[in-house]
């Protein structure tokens, strides 16, 4: 069953007030925020708590990318108002677990923590996170990747059909623009996440328009 | 060669006041400062300012736990004093090489990339790493691993020596107390880091410098 892609925006800025900004511009347009890991490291968790307050009714991600600790800082994030956040793929079972066990507890059935996967990770690895009740999972090309002058291709389609197959939904990012988005045509894409290619274009609100009608136009 | 290894203390409290309350409590007492990363996601960087501002002559370390973004993150932390800031294992070396580019431009000689250790890596990457211009690695025991009942063991001690025979200067974290330290006898361990054992102590300094006698009665 293929279903419409959601389109995420991640707000990457190193500052409240550029994310709040970005926010404020495109988070009508968006089906999920996501406040992202340059900006929670910058400012805290007061960002998901201001995305919260002034989107009430969205999915808020808080983009940790969690290593440790996951029940503490999925706890703190949760409370300010987050549904979801990452933790990263070399974290523990024990870490993921925990993060999702508070996440849940404060946000209930909306509560989900998506593993980010960078670097070497393997599928025996991906049917452990499986185990312990994660349900999505978030492919990259990094941004340090793609500056490096990588590009998606057919290895990471495979991958991500994998990871389908496997029962995850998977979210994708990494230098997506409207042009990209094609390259998945066929694909069960989860979520498309998109950062700059949204907030710093010139009308960053049709930027969204447009990547929403992209989508509808191929999985519609 | 052996040298008396630096004690280094983690501030992993949600709260900047519970942060900044121990590093008033201990910081005179250590090597090296950590602002932890659940409280940088807590609080931001501003926690790296306020450790720099009341420990100008101290190593200062940001936990990023850096997955992506190096160059960005690096940079927001050095600005604000950090010397030193983690990368994560599975972050790409485009992602740690921007990281070690950023930090010396602000830092110079003094700024430092280590490599935390979580999860599956090998000494393939490990050398990697290394290639890169990264001279610090950290071996954990995740806090999430502890409380599953893991401990410190041979297999532990046999991998922080083979990356210090690799060239590292290996920082070893994860459940350390007093009575833990002559585990690593005989091991040329470059720092140990202690969060809640020292923190948490009824004497916070006494427990620092209770560290420090014991590391100096093994390696002195």
């Amino acid at each position: 069953m293929t279903h419409i892609p959601k389109l995420q925006v991640a707000l990457d800025h190193s500052d409240l007030q550029g994310a709040v900004r970005a926010a404020v511009a495109v988070g009508h347009e968006v089906d999920v925020i996501e406040a992202g890991t340059v900006c929670l490291l910058q400012v805290g968790s007061e960002l998901v708590e201001v995305l919260r307050s002034l989107f009430p009714e969205k999915i808020i991600v808080a983009d940790t990318k969690c290593a440790d600790a996951g029940g503490t800082v999925a706890k703190n994030n949760a409370k300010r108002g987050a549904d979801w956040m990452t933790c990263i793929c070399c974290a523990t079972i024990p870490t993921m677990a925990a993060a999702l066990k508070a996440i849940k507890e404060e946000r209930g059935e909306r509560g989900e923590i998506q593993v980010e996967l960078y670097g070497d990770w393997t599928y025996e690895q991906a049917q452990l996170w499986l185990d312990a009740g994660i349900s999505q999972a978030i492919y990259h090309q990094s941004r340090d990747a793609l500056l490096a002058g990588e590009v998606w291709g057919e290895k990471d389609l495979n991958k991500v059909k994998a990871l389908i197959d496997m029962g995850f939904r998977v979210s994708v990012t990494g230098g997506l623009d409207i042009n990209t988005l094609k390259l998945f045509e066929g694909v069960n894409v989860f979520t498309f996440i998109a950062g700059r290619g949204i907030t710093e274009a010139e009308d960053p609100a049709a930027a969204a328009r447009a990547f929403k009608d992209e989508i509808r136009r191929i999985w519609g």
